[in-house]
């Protein structure tokens, strides 16, 4: 998917300096431009070919993509019938996988087929991932053979693997070859990749030895080898490597590609950092999502598939509140005497989860990105626990004595004060050590902690603060 | 800061298939081994700086990095001392900031200067922009002429922009060369960076006027001039351009490294791939934690400071707590005469509080990503109320019957289900509408939404309960 260009169209000012007319896709905030996107839709219902033609297909993947996910189920069919092979079918990775699995749902297999020959096998496989087995198999089939073979290995390996994001077409030469020879190389042969930025070095039996950049290439002279110049491969993937840990590995020695090998250590393919970037962006969104309480879900998901990806969320958040409404219920007595409170309490527990929750952030991002672990936990915790209590004594006082100003009530302040020490300090503590436990046991933190967490700044919150009170007021 | 190299090292396996030893730095977790951490922990102790230098030293920048992370402060002095020329600063790029300051303010300026030298700009700009204002100044006046005029200029770029984050170092020739003259020039020439990806084509003002990927350089015959094969330039950045909307660039279009001219469209640097990485890494982190409501702080920040960090949104959260509050001090008799609305009511809140940080995670990511714009919020709008009223009645029949027979009062089931649909109305409407009008205003509503989404829920949810109990039971 890499392509490191410029540009991919003609130039919007030639030579001459002559401006041509080239419509304006986004607008000054970065949003597609509504004007455009009229004129898009405008053409789409008037089946105008020649104006898509013109104005949409020359467009970049990414763009194409961007209009598709912004037009409706009628527009988006219309718009890839009446651009036909000039329809970019890169554009399907670009766009949610609703809106993918729509599309390609709509297509006879056969059309998939010849799309999926235009792709690069990374793009190829992304589409043909999401499909069911029969469709997969029939597409497949169509294909030619050495296509054919290379697709089914890269989907038989693990989901979100390194196998499956890899591009298979790469640029390999032998040790003994020099720099001269592999020049000639680049110059005659047909069947390169379209872009790459590194050239790997191979044994015959296709075993990993090294690699060279382009620079090295171009500032060696002809004579000289390339065992010569290449460097010894520290950072191979092994193509069963979660997608996750080899963007780590990119991000930590910023490559810009790596060579992927199988369990033989021979080539197989080549990671760049492009898919990687989205690996990120995936991870890092995952974890937002996972801490907000919702799961997989793409903005083009219906009402219905919406709602029932949320309500397992919901339903664990109902029984942590009602175990936090029981503890209330321990103390109804004290309550009926003391109204105040009932008014009081959400503010203990509100407090304590907005404290735990700064701390859970921090240390459930810290451990994602690898900065937390064993060695400095000790460290961060007992930060965290002063952080904890130093905050819990600034917001007792002024609780309480906002408490005893509104109720008139000395007692009161003192005791939600108190309350709000514990509270603050379960927090800290519920906050870093809840996320480490979950991490130790293999769980991801970010899905699980909020629950744990807020159950925990609840119970202790609310018990803390009716139990002072009844034990001063009397049951 | 890219390297696309496999290795920096020493072959791991020489040719002859002996293996050298060399201690292994990361156990299978992908964490810092503890054996080596107690190894290099024991050099410093010893002033072992044989073993450091031959055991540390060879390390990548990032490996470096990580062990001065989890070094004290005692210990990270003596390293750096102890390695003294042979430390490599490049580390300093891969450090907290408060790690990088303390070990920057600990080096006379003379050390820093020379260290500065070895750099490449985009390094050097990021271990300055934190120094203060007069030790840049002395560090800037011991650089010779060139450089400093270089980093200068650099430092003035307003902070996060392109012009902070580029490399001014780059290969630029005129059109009219051909590929031969490049490959001649790429030999002989000896002031090249360290590794580049793509040659830029300048005419004789420095103006821009296209871009050459190496591959083709190499895939081409020497008679040919780079201008038939050079592209357009499109994807120019502006130097002040903001780098987040620079890594937007980038990932829209795949790019693994972009021209930044000035405003005179002249050639003034190279934006690439692996420190864009860094700023999406940036960005998404800066949500989470603003969404969690914690600000820049690092985990090297200490108690003080991180306690100080988190007390303006802890502040936030008080007041509108006290808020929620009053509205339940409002009806403190309906609250006396049936408890079980004490016991009840954070049930309400609480559910509608989750509910809505769901809508908002999804709005707040489709924000930032720009998948969510004026165009589909209507759509996106109708979701999210559909979604917040079936959740809302699902919610509400279990809470209802748990209700009423928890309390054996079947009214009690029915008030509690009611102001649940209510809140969870409310809740879809806060979660969705709350962003889009901060992000309409100009705030960011990662940092902003969370404070008025859960006051919202947390009236609404008190609101409707008591108020509906007041009138059903009689205030």
């Amino acid at each position: 998917m890499a392509d490191n260009q410029l540009d991919h169209r003609a130039p919007a000012k030639p030579a001459d300096g002559e401006e041509i007319e080239r419509p304006e896709i986004y607008d000054e905030e970065g949003e597609l431009d509504s004007d455009f996107l009229d004129h898009v839709r405008g053409a789409i219902r008037a089946s105008d070919a020649e104006t898509l033609r013109s104005d949409v297909a020359p467009l970049h993947d990414s763009e194409l993509g961007d209009i598709l996910q912004h037009l409706d189920f009628d527009e988006r069919q219309g718009l890839v019938r009446l651009l036909g092979d000039d329809f970019d079918y890169t554009a399907l990775t670009q766009v949610d996988e609703a809106v993918r699995l729509e599309i390609v749902e709509a297509m006879p297999n056969e059309q998939i087929a010849a799309a999926v020959r235009e792709l690069d096998s990374d793009d190829a496989v992304y589409i043909l991932e999401d499909l069911d087995e029969n469709d997969r198999k029939d597409i497949l089939e169509q294909l030619p053979f050495r296509e054919r073979i290379r697709l089914r290995r890269a989907l038989e390996y693990p989901d979100e693997s390194a196998g499956r994001r890899m591009q298979t077409e790469f640029v390999a030469v032998p040790p003994f070859w020099t720099v001269g020879q592999t020049i000639d190389y680049l110059r005659d042969e047909e069947g390169l990749p379209d872009n790459f930025s590194q050239i790997f070095v191979i044994d015959p039996s296709f075993k990993l030895v090294g690699a060279v950049d382009l620079d090295r290439i171009l500032r060696t002279r002809r004579p000289e080898k390339v065992e010569e110049i290449m460097r010894e491969t520290r950072h191979a993937i092994p193509v069963d490597m979660d997608q996750e840990e080899a963007a780590q590995i990119f991000e930590q020695y910023d490559l810009l590609s790596a060579a992927v090998v199988d369990e033989n250590e021979r080539l197989v393919g080549v990671l760049t950092i492009d898919d990687v970037v989205d690996v990120i962006q995936q991870e890092a969104e995952e974890d937002i999502r996972r801490l907000g309480g919702v799961g997989d879900e793409e903005l083009s998901d219906s009402v219905l598939a919406t709602s029932r990806s949320r309500v397992p969320w919901l339903l664990v958040n109902l029984v942590t509140a009602i175990l936090a409404a029981s503890v209330i219920g321990l103390f109804d007595a004290t309550i009926e005497k003391v109204v105040a409170l009932a008014v009081l309490m959400p503010i203990v527990a509100g407090m304590g989860g907005n404290a735990a929750s700064q701390t859970m952030t921090v240390t459930v991002r810290a451990l994602a990105t690898r900065d937390l672990d064993l060695y400095n936990s000790a460290r961060i915790i007992r930060r965290e626990v002063g952080v904890g209590f130093i905050n819990g004594i600034v917001f007792a006082v002024l609780i309480g004595v906002v408490a005893a100003l509104w109720f008139r009530e000395a007692d009161l302040g003192g005791i939600i004060a108190a309350a709000m020490i514990i509270n603050m300090f379960a927090a800290a503590l519920g906050g870093i050590l809840i996320p480490l436990t979950l991490d130790r046991f293999g769980v991801d933190p970010a899905i699980a902690s909020a629950v744990f967490v807020t159950t925990v700044t609840d119970v202790v919150g609310f018990f803390a603060f009716l139990g002072l009170a009844t034990w001063w007021f009397g049951g």
